[in-house]
């Protein structure tokens, strides 16, 4: 039915009086909330990606925030104070029913589902335009955030056309002729003269071309306003969140997801035309591929705290659509019934290291007390000797599982038996076809439905801000 | 912020204006449908429950539409055709993060979360009166549909008070008193003399307190009007859908969920001052539990056919309100990356019998080549002789685990190889914390927020028809 249509037969007090409680729902922020929407468009976007991120982690997250520290994770508040509405998306590629970072990415970001491993680049080799060209057209300031390289799949999806996500030393030069506002992340391996094949200096070329370049979080405070902005943090991705916050140095010059989101914001936003701004927290996938509970549901926190940061914009904004998902569950991780649960689960809390931290200090020198007492450190509690025992079998001949594994440590044998001790399980390393969460808020998410196509949010997106199409 | 307020602070043009997209989302049937609710309250309820279902297993059902069908699940529709809203619920119980069936049917049921394993029973052994009791006081008639016994937890969660969910030979006499006017199911053995201890033959005593007494489709479809149906059908649970399309006498006894939901809903609707109904997909549960794919993934049809009974009669009705929804996940199962997802996921168009039907028909005196011509037969594919070794291993001395499996068949081993065939893999054979799928249509479901509780829905459906609590 159209709105002209529906108006003419209905009286508007009718309307008024059935509607009452979406109208909370969607506008007024029913409790507690405040908030009114300036508008039906929106002047911006800052679109959240938790990468790879099953339901289970989204409600892990969540109750570890509830039974830590006594509060729902920012995600779920916006749910249960009325601010904003959910739907389901369907993940699926060109090809494959379980897609990949970068026909995820594509299919938000060129509004075409491409097949696995590519970013805007159709079967036949044509080309679809990445969104943040569209916007950059329309005027307004474009960005991307990430906690992995800034040249992976999900920030290259809303940026770049290219025939492989892989191609990253190719992408950090398209980035350089494509000039978006802020660009943050890691992989100064793709950037820096000593790792790339090339031997190209891409920080001086980035610098050359007017771009204020920052490799600490200190540069990236002080960057010119007046520049656009290329922050590269760290080697290949960055540090989980929870090993980062055991680590004073890596703390005084790394920033988190949601402290890169801030400066983000405040700079996209002095464009009086408005600004879209990504925001990734990718290692939420990394912690999946390598069931790595603490690296994964801290990260999940940490896109967590990200989502505040930009909702208390938005809030103030009024004019800004906010947009939370994710391009992919993974693993399926979940609190699974057998005994003790709420205790076990619990123990999280006490989680000071990742399982990354463990295996990267363990070789294949390391005695069975070393390996318990580094579990003990980081976890809080020991495993049996046989279990130790039984990981240091792996370093012998490395045959580990796992998508960013390159050391081929045992990931999944430690993920597996560590189950016992937290009661958390994980189906895979890799992942899953499930459709996955979907959330909207403020000017333009009158538009989302309530199920919908991972390429149908390109054109919701241009709608909302009413950006031409094509 | 309350209504009196918001209307005069606000002009009804302006809220004509800003919310139009849920109007026609709610009330009118946006894309196709054209829907109107007669008004806010509902007359009826319809409560429908996959138990056990995990994101991946509805996602894993529509997927199986869409690709054998060409069309999506009846549930996935009513999200694409702006229909039903969507929200999330949290499952846990009063003592766990992670709920059982008895718990969480008593949150919905009592309106009070309860420790696992309690029917509406709280920690210090008070009472909390069950919402179908409410609702029958209130004039409405009431019922429970279900695939596994009528006295399991699910049901009774709606039904009765009881210290355990094991009793089900006394809840099968609790029923008696209670007189609600349709109970359909499985568990013919707790009410039959010849499998009760204290040999009483209940359904004689049914039907001498005029009770209609159905222990076959044809008798469910014959039995009097005017009388309460007690219908039962089968030993234990009712076989799975799967098995239950290969076997044309189980077909001719035994009606599936959605040939039971129609008859209820037909019985149901008879009375003037409404009625309240439970239907519940029980073996999708255990398909979990057992990570027996086709028992899984076929019941999840089977459960969806009872939803397009429901909303065929809701639409033409215009006064119940549908709520759909699972109590908790399950092994949080889901087509994972690997090599050939779709080709591998589609093997399951061909599927004729479930895992239970394969293993049980399998001795330890079977030979590997009777293994698998089994597994063949069953599921259109063969697997290695090694394979089927492994599995005739666990025959010498049953050790298989699975809350169902009495008789310790090799479940999780069989789930676990089939997954490299169909590229489904699960995490666990048990429930999961997950927060869960959350669905309402019709009046009422205004009231619905995108988070709640599961103990939440209990005043919601009183709210939703105007019956008083307590």
């Amino acid at each position: 039915m159209k709105r002209r249509q529906f108006l003419q037969q209905s009286s508007l007090a009718a309307i008024a009086s059935s509607i009452l409680a979406p109208v909370d729902l969607l506008a007024s922020g029913k409790e507690g909330g405040d908030v009114k929407w300036d508008g039906t468009t929106a002047r911006n976007i800052i679109f959240l990606v938790s990468d790879g991120m099953s339901i289970g982690t989204l409600t892990m997250a969540n109750m570890l925030l509830q039974r830590k520290e006594g509060r729902s994770s920012s995600w779920m508040k916006l749910y249960e104070q009325g601010k904003a509405k959910r739907g389901l998306m369907d993940t699926a590629s060109a090809d494959n029913l379980v897609t990949d970072s970068a026909a995820g990415s594509s299919a938000w970001g060129g509004g075409v589902r491409v097949p696995n491993g590519m970013l805007n680049v159709n079967k036949d080799g044509s080309f679809n335009v990445p969104i943040l060209h569209k916007f950059k057209a329309a005027g307004k300031a474009t960005g991307c955030v990430t906690s992995v390289p800034i040249t992976h799949a999900t920030p290259a999806g809303f940026c770049v056309n290219n025939a492989s996500r892989n191609s990253q030393p190719e992408i950090a030069e398209q980035y350089l002729q494509l000039r978006f506002d802020v660009m943050m992340g890691g992989g100064t391996e793709f950037f820096s003269a000593d790792t790339r094949k090339d031997k190209q200096d891409l920080f001086a070329k980035y610098a050359q071309a007017g771009f204020a370049v920052a490799r600490t979080k200190q540069e990236m405070l002080n960057a010119a306003a007046s520049q656009p902005l290329m922050a590269v943090f760290h080697g290949d991705a960055i540090p989980y969140a929870l090993d980062h916050a055991q680590d004073t140095q890596l703390q005084a010059t790394i920033p988190t997801l949601a402290e890169m989101t801030k400066t983000a914001i405040e700079r996209l936003s002095r464009n009086k035309k408005g600004f879209v701004l990504q925001v990734e927290g990718g290692k939420v996938d990394w912690g999946a591929h390598s069931n790595d509970l603490g690296g994964l549901i801290y990260d999940q926190v940490a896109f967590d705290e990200a989502i505040q940061v930009a909702v208390d914009f938005a809030e103030k904004d009024k004019n800004t659509l906010i947009i939370i998902t994710t391009d992919h569950g993974n693993a399926n991780p979940g609190i699974f019934g057998g005994s003790k649960e709420n205790k076990k689960f619990d123990s999280i809390f006490q989680f000071k290291q990742t399982n990354d931290w463990i295996l990267k200090g363990i070789t294949k020198d390391s005695s069975v007390n070393q390996v318990r007492e580094r579990v003990e450190a980081a976890l809080g509690f020991g495993i049996r000797p046989e279990e130790a025992h039984g990981l240091l079998g792996h370093y012998i001949r490395p045959d580990g599982e796992g998508l960013y594994n390159k050391a081929k440590l045992p990931f999944r044998e430690l993920g597996e038996l560590l189950g016992s001790y937290t009661t958390v399980h994980w189906a895979s390393m890799d992942h899953s076809s499930d459709h996955v969460e979907l959330t909207m808020m403020g000017p333009g998410s009158q538009l989302m439905k309530a199920f919908m196509k991972n390429s149908d949010l390109h054109n919701l997106m241009l709608d909302a801000t009413g950006v031409k199409k094509g």
